[in-house]
């Protein structure tokens, strides 16, 4: 598949190395393509990278991801599946960007032609392309209103490494919601372990 | 220990009657203790509860407790460990009351010489005094500013079957606001699971 990922941080450098990894074609798309150096990776411009994907990855900062995404046109992303794995920060990460709303409810309001997942925002760089380095299993979340756009990325949550069973489907965008607010959790749990590299795992009742 | 729980609702109910079975004095502080009718635990007013308490809970609504805490006034819970388990949402359960802030902080910040410990508000009543009943370990977390309250709080959260290596200590009262704002995760995964009785639980990495 091929797979245009926005954003040439932490985050977008390990899924589009992940994804290779697992035989997809990659694209990273940069404001700035002629000024990042050798990422290893093959990187373009925003609109050529959205131009070429069958999939886009929003892995911009949050705060600034829908005017980004507005630079680009409704009609380039029109049709074309977005995982969105943002989260809008305050610069000293104690506060929420979009408290009691999301990133991903106004990139899908934004956007109503695209199909908007959100996803992968729970747990850090390595953990999201690595899940089967902790300890034991653990779960990746989804939110997003079509359902053929939540398959496509369960498709590709499975090629990073998360078994199926690990999946949990949230509902629609609105859900998007809780998975962003957990990043002050995130926050406080990184500090108690002095790592950023952990995840959450959903236990339920035992015989469930 | 004697433990004053304010507030009659299922949290309430459900931690009197976990610590009553560990062999603690219980007492539930209602604002109307004549019309409770029997609920099988004790009951008195608001103001005897917590000055027959050792430790005090606050499991009242979460947009009403700063309110009901001054009703007492500041005198009655000076030096008083106060655990508190509540979380302020919207009506329609899709909102934070204290967005970007949380009730324990509030609390701490209304009542500066009470030692405020945030705990047991990621999980329902159920799974709050039966964690072994879950399909595997999971995790409960601390927030507060004093280590005495929360020693205190954790050898309570023990005897509620909540081994030690469950406990997460996350560090000051602020980091309440992750706990807090779990709460819109919560209800997503509620409504994915069709129950409220799960727990999350802290995966590290392996090795770790």
């Amino acid at each position: 598949m091929r797979i245009g990922l926005l954003g040439t941080g932490n985050v977008g450098r390990a899924l589009a190395t992940g994804w290779r990894a697992a035989g997809h074609d990659v694209l990273l798309g940069s404001r700035h393509p002629g000024e990042r150096g050798d990422l290893g990776l093959p990187v373009a411009g925003l609109a050529e990278t959205a131009a070429h994907a069958q999939v886009l990855v929003n892995a911009t900062p949050g705060g600034a991801s829908v005017d980004l995404l507005r630079s680009l046109g409704a009609e380039a992303l029109a049709g074309l599946p977005l995982i969105d794995v943002g989260v809008g920060l305050s610069d000293d990460f104690t506060a929420l960007a979009h408290p009691n709303s999301s990133l991903g409810e106004q990139i899908q309001e934004a956007f109503p032609r695209t199909p908007v997942v959100k996803t992968l925002c729970t747990m850090d760089s390595t953990a999201t392309v690595a899940p089967g380095d902790l300890a034991g299993p653990s779960t990746v979340f989804l939110s997003g209103n079509d359902a053929a756009a939540k398959r496509t990325t369960a498709t590709l949550l499975t090629d990073l490494g998360w078994p199926p069973d690990s999946h949990l489907d949230l509902g629609d965008i609105t859900t998007a919601r809780g998975q962003e607010h957990f990043a002050l959790l995130f926050i406080g749990i990184m500090g108690a372990l002095s790592t950023h590299t952990f995840n959450i795992k959903v236990v339920r009742e035992a015989g469930a």
